[in-house]
């Protein structure tokens, strides 16, 4: 169906229709001129947006729109992941092309409250305009984190160790699979598991709440690649942070097809981004603690390297360190 | 400068160089994953998003960056004013064709900054990315207001009175003078009275915080038009609005300049929209009271009719009613 046979007003109502009601925190959602939320009076607000465009960060070839719908509120969750947060809310604006089928739009919609009834969220207004241009969607999560005891990137201390959860890698894996992988023989099961990292990334809400329960100093999400990562804790925490190689985790099915595509892996998990992992740094005397509660969690927890007085970010490999580049996805780059 | 001379950081940096840093209510602004913010116990949180596309939404030959910037943020601090709340927080997504210069977004974000200012509003966050597009500005707004007490728009009973705030239709009559005015010998005072109207359009906070503090059964910001809004408020309160055409505030510039093209200046009231005057309806037996309230603000309101058992929104006109449409801007419109 045409959009314009529908009109705004229908438009609106029909992605409605897809969407859950709310809980108790929702007071009022999508019909009046704003939102209307309760939070509890220990919580603190945590807000994050992200702005998705067609052709830029996401193509029709490499995503279907019902994963793209999961993905694009996964990328704003992930933030909240990052500070230790629970993602309660979100609005979703789209700067739609007037070609553009309503049914694409209720498939993309199907995804984000696949997401949103994963993560308890709720979507609970947004706007819907036309563009002359690609499609755009722009995604404001709110989230709640008990007051005081958000994860930032500045609180990084000679000494600490640096963790990972999960691994690193897939999304770029599953990106070059989409991209050039045609005729490559790698077994289904891990095709599968490449296109999920890719098209389906994880927000770590359930690693971050682990660590906001204390012995962790800084907390990013990855989404510009573990480097890039690593230097916004070095910068914003004024420490050099030193991580091995080998202790970075790679999913065996990333290892494997980087060996039919004759590509290092590591390189993907360091430069590729949009794993949306957390990474950053913890107390070394919390350790064992940390860990404890990762395993009972039954969430992939691994330390990757330490902490020193300093600045950049240094790659250990077979002994030898190297100087990581600050580089990941930067928009406007030359 | 071109933005790929810059890169993405370094015009983040750049832009917040341009914005306040906040008050005790931003416990973390822009530069981490997420901004954290604080708010009173006995505080709802209010959220609204507009997005705004060059080509739909503004014209380059309609409005100056410095305005855009205002008015972006205007038309979602408007809603806040409809919820009867305190506009606190604002984060602004951009999607930038590649060729747009920095300083252009430099004179945005000093818009955006003049109006933060008038408004105790604080830019936490956003996101730059690029387009091969229009330019898209999207802009989510929070803001607080009393546990319960939010303005509705469904809450109009028959018996109560409608209220317009300011006066209606200098947008849209802005808006002509833009496209259609040249030659017309209107004086310069009352030109740029319209202008301010159409880009520099004042969203009504403090009538807002007015109304909520009692009496006020309804409310709703023009953004499509008298009519439009009436006819929302009708909907979702189950009610009908009578309204008295020559009750309908019009400011004497509009006036002035309707005559000199030979339009209705009332049809700009009705159907034009983007004034961001609130209208609602109010319990009569508070008349006197909210009257006083606004008299002693300065705050420009008017009883333009009353609500009745029924449905729809009649215009009386010279002692004959018509009913009115709910037309006003829809995107995908046909």
């Amino acid at each position: 169906m045409r959009i314009d046979e529908l009109g705004e007003f229908g438009l609106i109502d029909r992605l409605a229709a897809r969407l859950g009601q709310g809980d108790e925190s929702v007071v009022v959602g999508i019909g009046d001129d704003a939102a209307v939320l309760q939070y509890a009076s220990n919580m603190q607000v945590v807000t994050t947006t992200d702005m998705l465009v067609e052709g830029v960060h996401f193509r029709r070839d490499t995503i279907d729109d019902r994963s793209l719908g999961y993905r694009s509120l996964a990328v704003s969750i992930s933030d909240i992941a990052a500070m230790g947060g629970r993602a309660k809310h979100a609005v979703i604006s789209l700067a739609i092309p007037v070609d553009l089928e309503v049914e694409r739009l209720e498939e993309l919609y199907i995804g984000v409250q696949e997401i949103c009834t994963e993560y308890g969220t709720y979507v609970v207004g947004g706007d819907v305009v036309k563009t002359t241009g690609p499609f755009v969607i722009s995604v404001t999560v709110l989230g709640e984190v008990e007051c005081g005891r958000a994860l930032l990137r500045s609180g990084a201390r000679p000494g600490d160790l640096i963790f990972l959860t999960g691994t690193a890698g897939g999304s770029a894996a599953g990106l070059d699979l989409l991209l050039h992988g045609q005729g490559i023989e790698l077994a289904i099961e891990q095709k599968s598991d490449l296109l999920r990292f890719h098209q389906r990334p994880a927000p770590q809400i359930l690693a971050g709440r682990l660590l906001q329960a204390g012995g962790c100093t800084s907390a990013n999400d990855v989404s510009d690649g573990v480097s890039s990562e690593l230097h916004e804790i070095s910068k914003q925490s004024g420490v050099k942070l030193v991580v091995e190689a080998e202790q970075i985790p790679l999913h065996d099915s990333v290892r494997a097809y980087a060996a039919l595509r004759g590509r290092d892996p590591l390189e993907w998990a360091l430069f590729g981004g949009e794993d949306y992992q957390l990474i950053g740094t913890i107390d070394p005397a919390m350790q064992e603690q940390i860990k404890a509660r990762f395993a009972e969690a039954g969430v992939e927890f691994t330390i990757i390297g330490q902490v020193e007085a300093g600045a950049g970010v240094t790659l250990m490999q077979d002994g030898v360190g190297r100087e990581l580049p600050a580089k990941g996805f930067n928009h406007f780059g030359s």
